[in-house]
């Protein structure tokens, strides 16, 4: 197996004074295809470890699958140039990828134009619904606990992490990749395969959010999206449509809350607090 | 047309003390839709800005076109769904991107194995070579000279920025997308549009160094990439074959260097820090 961490030479030039020679940790980032029934779906480039679960979490936010026992066989093989991540799915499973595969290859590559490909590339995230009520320090301890459990990140400073907490364990799992969707794969394929469900918990992310981080989100059934760092305004607009509560700009001593808040502050402090109704306003 | 930023409603909870509601600025992230000849080559979720730029990038750095002037025509449609970029490519240019596609519909999406796929998923980046040569201390000038010229991120603290520098005019280009592939396809297309030739200067990107950030360089001819963030060991080895410098982890007081050194250090330099003469040596 390759290992996800390379040491690799450089030299340090500080502003002033001598360069010196130093060795650096720097992550694997290897073509990874993911390979349904022998034919493959997607060539992505991914740091080297869980890849059952990223086989499992791609293929489930990519709707390959509806559950992880959709794949009967899974094999690594490695090559020269890359992993093959081989999954072979039940008939019913196989049935949906080879119908897709016919949309896709009229879709992308031979003679689909510009409007029918936009249409096809955005899907409207899945709805979500769920009981689970998270107080706002919750959020704080779950980021708390993320940054310790970030062993590529500690040794590379050059990783993303997504993490799953639940209010009964804690942290229950966390995933990495020099991608940050593809940490996000990974961990939906970490959760689904355990059997916890996915609207029990919190999904919490290094990272920005892009659409798609909403996306895979909604994909393993989540209620709760909490990210280290900024969403972009179409993500909002997903995670609004989706009924999805989205908290960014998550840091020690605060976060920001950007739609359905009431997941997390009771309706007097969102009321207190002069929040409208529906947050998302894109303006 | 979409306007890159957006101002959204949210609820800052601090740790300690009331919510309180806020305006925030976000970026937008559209469907982009990249049609030569009345064909989708792909659509990417990006910042709706410079979009010729990134019409001309893309289809450079993606090598469909080897130069600007083979897109005769260019047109910016918009839709509900997204953002068409339609281009209309000279004959000897078209005949290429129809050559191509013929292959990725065999390569992606219809009966091609695990393998295969692989192959043709990292190609090897253009070799570079070049008499520039900047000293250590342009490396620092080049990076202060970025900051106050990232706009979006200025508003929204939630883009990548790429820019193009040379000795004698400084930073010539910024260009900045929440995708830091989208700002860096946008900067090879402005460099490409207005003349200046990849060789003669430095690319500088904000974020972490993957093995498509040196493609791109590469394609652009630029022999010297500079990344505020650390690199892959995938990145190294392509940069390491294809003669391009990777300055990274490029800091306000240090920054290092990985392959190909002799552009930024004397040999007695490099000698005195005890560098071998190739740094890449991924353990």
């Amino acid at each position: 197996m390759v290992d996800p961490v390379a040491r690799v030479r450089a030299v340090r030039v500080p502003l002033t004074g001598p360069a010196e020679a130093l060795e650096r940790a720097v992550p694997e980032e290897v073509p990874v295809a993911l390979v349904h029934d022998g034919t493959t779906y997607a060539v992505m480039l991914a740091t080297p470890s869980d890849l059952e679960d990223f086989a499992v979490g791609f293929s489930l936010t990519e709707k390959v699958i509806a559950a992880p026992d959709e794949i009967r066989e899974f094999e690594v093989v490695e090559h020269d140039e890359g992993i093959e991540l081989r999954m072979w799915l039940t008939p019913e499973a196989g049935g949906r990828v080879r119908e897709r595969r016919r949309l896709t290859v009229g879709g992308t590559a031979c003679g689909l134009c510009g409007v029918e490909s936009l249409a096809v590339a955005v899907a409207p995230a899945t709805r979500v619904a769920g009981e689970l009520h998270v107080p706002p320090d919750a959020i704080h301890r779950l980021l708390t606990a993320l940054g310790p459990a970030q062993e590529l990140s500690r040794a590379t400073r050059a990783t993303h992490a997504a993490g799953f907490w639940t209010p009964a364990d804690g942290l229950v799992a966390v995933r990495e990749d020099v991608g940050r969707h593809n940490a996000l794969d990974k961990l939906v394929g970490a959760v689904a395969r355990s059997g916890i469900r996915g609207a029990d918990g919190v999904v919490v992310v290094t990272s920005r959010v892009s659409v798609e981080m909403v996306q895979k989100t909604a994909a393993l059934g989540a209620t709760i999206l909490v990210a280290v760092s900024a969403p972009t305004a179409l993500a909002l607009r997903a995670a609004e449509a989706a009924g999805l509560t989205l908290v960014a700009v998550a840091r020690s001593d605060s976060f920001e809350l950007f739609t359905h808040p009431g997941r997390i502050l009771a309706d007097a402090d969102a009321d207190a607090a002069g929040a409208p109704e529906t947050l998302v306003h894109v303006a």
